[in-house]
């Protein structure tokens, strides 16, 4: 990730980023959601938390809340994630970065959602803090267009940002 | 709200429900964001995180998440934000309830954004827990239908459903 600064970082991995992301990821049927960071001591906390709600006290708690969070995977790069992909058998998925800033040769939410409904693989990129590396937007097959409200004000979380693209992409909210 | 058994409760005040609900509420051009505890000790704490965003050392730290947490106003009821409106002179709104389970008198979301095309006042309510006590239900103008994702899972986090409300209520979304 960025920092304010630009400079490249690690951000943490929040709690409530693991929950509300795999809560809408299962309510739209994606298939994994995978949390990337670096971090040893991050990978272990997303770990514990996974766990809890997965196999723990949690699990009995809220079931509902294991069948969203038994999604998450956790890795240390894309690199990982890719990977881990391969050995579970799945295809090389095109990989969608996302941006809160309007670039070159982005794509709008239609077109991609068009190109997804090919059925094939599809891994869409989020960022937290001051968003993606600009590695990241230069290896991605797509960049997607920002979610644009209806001023100049473009701040979303990543919470909010996974929601709405799930429901843009995978919805069927015209129906 | 009601919890998991089905009682009417005061639900705790999250601290990312704030950033989260106002930053895509600002960034959809909501006008007001209402949070409604009954809780003193519930409103202290709201108070003093909007405060340190607003007033605080986080206004001079990020600016744009000032312009988002200043759209907060702490209620203890919804009378009492339908008083704090009128007070600042809006015109009484509609109040539009959502809920997870499909319910009698529901409208779609592409229907209820026609009607707020007019420009009239809208108030969503948005509630956590196990959702909105039975008695709003029947006090509300419109029941929004459940968000529904691709599958039966529906477990979105209040503040996935608020983002996603305001995009499909508001955004600009296919063009």
């Amino acid at each position: 990730m960025l920092n304010r600064k630009g400079d490249i970082v690690a951000s943490a991995v929040t709690n409530l980023d693991l929950h509300d992301i795999a809560r809408a990821a299962r309510t739209y049927g994606v298939r994994a959601v995978y949390i990337v960071t670096p971090l040893e001591d991050q990978k272990v906390l997303a770990e514990r938390i996974v766990d809890h709600w997965v196999s723990g006290i949690g699990s009995e708690y809220n079931p509902k809340r294991r069948e969203a969070l038994e999604l998450i995977r956790i890795q240390h790069s894309l690199e990982g994630v890719l990977t881990d992909m391969a050995q579970r058998g799945a295809d090389t998925p095109r990989t969608v970065a996302t941006t809160a800033r309007s670039r070159n040769r982005g794509i709008d939410h239609l077109e991609l959602k068009e190109k997804m409904a090919t059925g094939d693989p599809y891994l869409l990129l989020l960022g937290t803090a001051w968003g993606l590396a600009e590695e990241i937007f230069d290896s991605a097959d797509f960049i997607l267009d920002p979610i644009k409200g209806i001023c100049e004000y473009n701040h979303l979380s990543v919470r909010s940002a996974a929601s709405i693209l799930f429901d843009r992409l995978l919805g069927d909210r015209d129906s």
